[in-house]
C-alpha cells in the first residue's frame, strides 16, 4: 500500500474508499477522532453540565464510543450502562468484557442483570411466538431499561453506538417496508420529554463499521468479536450482503443515502402530531396505550408459564 | 416442472416465485389479463369515452401493453406513439417492428422523426456536457414529445408499459439520493392539467419484467431484443444485479416496496403547492422557468454547434 496521505511518512494502512483516502494508524486515529468532534457539534450532541450515559453492550462500536468520548471529552460527566441479558456464558462475557475496559477508562459502570431485576431472560421469548426471532423483542427490551435507568437517574443524555452502516441497514429496511414512524426516528438526536424519555444521541451515526474496526485496533479497545448466539443468522447475512453489494456498486453509498434522509426526507414527512402518551398503568413509563410495550412483552412470558 | 396450480391438466411452465404459483401458458395468460383489468379497475386508469395515447418503443413493455389493451378494451380508443430517436439502424429497426404490429393489431400508429421533425438526433448529445450518458437526455425528450403529441391531439390519457421492476429501481434511486420531486411522481396514475399536461398512466405497475416476457412470448407479440446501442451498460447491470439480490432475498421485495411506497410513504410526503408554471417562451408548452427542460436541452446541441 501507498505512503499516507496526510503525514506522507508512513506507510499507509487504511482504506477509506468513499474518501479515496490512504492513511497511517497514527493519522486515521486523529481523522477518526476529528470526525467524531465534528459529528458531535454539528449536531449539538452534548452540551456543558451534560451528565452522559452510554450504552455499552461489549460490542465494538459501543466500546469505542465510550473510549473515543473519554479522550475527546474529559470534562464531560460520563457512566456506562451495561445489560445483562442473561444469555448464558455470552452475557457473562460480556460484562466482564466492558467492566474490566471501564476500569481501565475509569469510568462509572451500570450493570442491570435482568434475570435479578426483572426475573426473565432473553431465551425465555423462545416459548412466545417470536421463537427463534429473539432481536426484536430483545431490542424492546434493551430499549426500555436504557431509556428507564437514564430517566430515573437523572442523565440528561443517552448515546448509542450506532454507526452508519447500521443506520443504513435501518433505513433501507424501513423504506422499502414505508415504516414512517421508524424512519423519523432515524436521525443523529431524538429530543426526550420530560415524562420519561432521555434525549437519545448517535455520536457515531456518519462512521462505517469498518472505521470503528481500524480505530478498535489501533487504540487497544478489547471487544467480543463473537456473534450473540440468539441473532438469527440469515437476516445479519442478507442485511450485510445487500450493503456490500450497494457499496462495492458506489463506495459513497451510506453517506449519501443517510444524508438525502436527514437533508431532504425527513423535512418533506409529516410528522404526526406527537400521539398522546399516558403512563404505563402497570410500570408508569410513558405509553401510547394503557400498557407499555415492555410490560406487554414480558406479560407474554408471564402468560406462557401460567398456561404451562 | 409440476402441473398447472389453476387447471390442474397441463404441465406448469411459469413459476412465480412471489405468489408460489406454477402455471401452464394459457392459465397464465388468464392470470396476466385478470391482473391488468384489476390493476386498470382499481387505480381508475381508463373511463368511457377517453382517447387512449400508448408511448410504444418496440420494447416488450409497451408492445405487450398495446396487444393486451387492444385485447382487454375493444371499445377504447387507442393510438399508439412511437418517437423513432435517430440512433441509426437501431431506431429504423424498432420503427419497422412496432410499425408491423400496429399494422397486425389494426391500432393507429403515430411516428415522430426527431431527426425530421425537430432537427437532432439522440447521439448529438455526445457533444455535450452529457457525454456517453445519454439515457437522461434521451428521457427528457422522449417525455417531452409524448407529453407534447398527445396533448395537442386531444388524447385524454398518456399509458406507458413501466413495470414493476421499472418503479422499484427508480424508488430504490431516488429514496437513496432523497429525490423528493421525483419520488412523488411514481405512482400508477399522475394527473393532468389543462395547460398542457395530458394524464399519464402505468397499467403494468404491478407486473414484473418476468410476466412480460412470458406473456409476450405466449402471445407472439413480437419485439425489439437488442439493447440500446447507446444504453449505459454498467448503470443497467448494477441495477439489475442490486434488483436480483433484492429479490432472491425475498421473492415478494417489488411488491412489498411498491405497495409501501404507494400507502404509506406517498401520503406522509408534503406535496410542494404546484409550483407556478408559465408558458416556455420558446416552445409554449408549460415550463416551471422561462425556458422549459426541452428547449434548454436542445439548445445545448445548437450552442455546441455554432461554438464548432
Amino acid at each position: 500500500m501507498a505512503r499516507c496521505k496526510f503525514c506522507g511518512l508512513n506507510r499507509a494502512e487504511v482504506y477509506l474508499d468513499y474518501a479515496r483516502l490512504s492513511l497511517c494508524p497514527s493519522c486515521f486515529t486523529s481523522f477518526y477522532e476529528n470526525k467524531v468532534r465534528k459529528i458531535v457539534s454539528k449536531y449539538k450532541m452534548v452540551r456543558d453540565g451534560d451528565r452522559l450515559a452510554i450504552a455499552v453492550s461489549g460490542g465494538k462500536d459501543s466500546s469505542v464510543l465510550l473510549y473515543v468520548f473519554r479522550k475527546l471529552f474529559p470534562n464531560l460527566s460520563i457512566t456506562g450502562i451495561h445489560i445483562n441479558l442473561g444469555i448464558s456464558e455470552y452475557s457473562d462475557y460480556c460484562e466482564e468484557i466492558i467492566r474490566d475496559f471501564a476500569k481501565r477508562l475509569n469510568v462509572e459502570l451500570i450493570i442491570v442483570n435482568i434475570k435479578e431485576e426483572y426475573g426473565f431472560k432473553i431465551e425465555d421469548f423462545k416459548n412466545t411466538f417470536y421463537r427463534r426471532k429473539l432481536c426484536a423483542p430483545c431490542g424492546v427490551v434493551k430499549r426500555y431499561i436504557l431509556n428507564k435507568i437514564a430517566f430515573e437517574r437523572g442523565f440528561t443524555k443517552l448515546a448509542t453506538g450506532h454507526n452508519l452502516d447500521d443506520l443504513v441497514a435501518f433505513l433501507l429496511n424501513h423504506y422499502i417496508h414505508g415504516d414512517v414512524d421508524q424512519i423519523v426516528r432515524i436521525k443523529p438526536v431524538l429530543p426526550g420529554s420530560k415524562i420519561g424519555f432521555v434525549t437519545k444521541i448517535k455520536p457515531l451515526c456518519e462512521i462505517t463499521e469498518m472505521e470503528n474496526i481500524f480505530y478498535a485496533e489501533y487504540n487497544q479497545i478489547p471487544y467480543r468479536v463473537e456473534e450473540c448466539p440468539l441473532s438469527s443468522g440469515p437476516t445479519v447475512e442478507t442485511r450485510r450482503e445487500i450493503l456490500e453489494l450497494l457499496i462495492r456498486k458506489n463506495p459513497s453509498f451510506r453517506h449519501i443515502f443517510f444524508k438525502s434522509h436527514l437533508k431532504r426526507i425527513l423535512p418533506a414527512l409529516k410528522v404526526e402530531s406527537s400521539v398522546m402518551l399516558d403512563k404505563c398503568r402497570n410500570c408508569g413509563m410513558p405509553s401510547s396505550s394503557k400498557t407499555c410495550s415492555f410490560c406487554k412483552l414480558v406479560s407474554k412470558i408471564a402468560l406462557k408459564s401460567v398456561s404451562n
